[in-house]
């Protein structure tokens, strides 16, 4: 397995396999790696000659106050489990090398679908998010990259950024991988204390039982999200950014669910670490 | 030669022509071509083992109340220039498919570099500029991309640009082509009248008179401006917006010109015809 930690030596890499004619499947990530990372891994291998990962912890995406200290790492652990994996590279550049001094471009995808959620909680992030997401397909040339459907607003708006702007390439995504309590898998679930680890079961559950009053008939997503609020609050550390219900594929508001794929998306705090989780439904 | 309308199939065709193991070379124009644009044909011609020149009057790269309704146009007469030069494939897009509706994705070099000269008159310029050439690149997946010295901060821009998010490809200057009698080509000289037209040879006597300045000695860059805004003013319908002097490689600011290479770029109206013109001198 290659380990490039430079950037021109990565690019010159996957130019290279790409000239030879294999397909690249990227699977970017931010390290620490758990089952739902290596869930896409397999899904890359399974669909591409190629498999790339990148473990980059990319400052741009996180804001004043937020998580980057605390953000968990472990690359030789990390480097172990791709490698058992059968990953033919990981790329792991330096910050100086993917932001150089005076470093000034950025790409943006602009709107409702980046203001809202996770948006509205950490303003930047997302544009963040869809510099480094150039950056690294831009340097890796996939022709398939993977997401998590966790990260559900980030798969919206890369699907929206790849479209818009063009890159010859396809977005997979994968679904959430969960513990067999069914929380959903998370490199910050390792920040929680074993009482918030506990009480963080109600964010699944929450979704569960919001599912089960869909299935039984409910519509008013106004209803539901007081349903799930209330769940939610009572447990003792949990402080709720936000819960809410979309059409799925672009995020859009509804009040009433008139049938389609509805996406219920929330945004919990328990002590200093922030959970996402969310579930699409079929109507 | 081939014409593509349609992104898809223009992106297919270069991507199979790369897979073929062939080097492509991207002339991004905006139509109306001159001698200008097919001295960069002729670089890509000869660097390049396909050659494809795209014309697309970029709508984003306009600001309101300039000249987009009465920016020239004549396709017919641009591909049999590009046929004449052997060019392999001419890419015209539809700005609906450039930008569908909801079109919200948007690629930006931020900072001083932006701000001055023309992105200082025409706000949000560049990012039309940058967006749609990282579009181009996308779409036509070059090796190498030709842009004119004419456009000074437009290539200095779009190399941060391909420097900052890592663009697989090179960036090739082609120089300044001028009239007989001194006028940079431009496909905004036919909006001249008759008159305007002899009052903008000013323009490049302008730079040519302070350079001469420089070589005996002059090292005040005010003093330089000021010499050229004097000859410029000297012409009845000449409305200068800016006259001004930089480092050339970044476009840095200087007072005195200590040696290296530094850029003279002026910009000027002449009626509702805004044309740009500039020269570098090595000290």
């Amino acid at each position: 397995m290659q380990i490039f930690n430079n950037v021109k030596q990565a690019q010159d890499w996957c130019k290279s396999q790409k000239s030879s004619g294999k397909t690249i499947g990227l699977v970017p990530t931010m390290g620490y790696l758990h089952a739902g990372h290596l869930s896409l891994v397999r899904m890359a291998r399974q669909k591409c000659d190629i498999v790339i990962v990148s473990i980059f912890v990319n400052p741009m995406q996180f804001g004043q106050g937020e998580d980057l200290d605390k953000y968990p790492c472990d690359l030789k652990r990390d480097t172990e489990l791709l490698e058992n994996e059968k990953v033919d590279a990981v790329f792991a550049p330096l910050v100086r090398d993917m932001y150089p001094e005076g470093y000034s471009t950025f790409v943006q995808v602009q709107g409702e679908i980046t203001d809202k959620l996770c948006g509205a909680s950490r303003p930047g992030h997302f544009q963040g998010v869809t510099t480094v997401v150039s950056k690294l397909f831009l340097i890796c040339q996939p022709d398939k990259a993977f997401f998590g459907q966790k990260d559900a607003q980030q798969a919206v708006i890369i699907e929206k950024m790849v479209r818009e702007l063009n890159f010859p390439l396809t977005i997979v995504r994968g679904p959430i991988i969960r513990e067999a309590d069914g929380l959903a898998m998370s490199s910050r679930n390792v920040n929680l204390s074993e009482e918030q680890r506990k009480q963080a079961l109600i964010l699944n559950q929450a979704l569960l039982a919001a599912k089960k009053e869909i299935m039984a008939g409910q519509r008013d997503t106004e209803i539901l999200k007081q349903g799930m609020r209330k769940m939610i609050a009572s447990q003792p550390e949990a402080q709720i950014d936000y819960i809410e219900i979309y059409q799925a594929d672009e995020l859009k508001d509804i009040k009433e669910i008139v049938g389609g794929k509805i996406i219920m998306a929330l945004a919990v705090k328990f002590g200093n670490t922030r959970l996402i989780d969310n579930l699409t439904v079929e109507v």
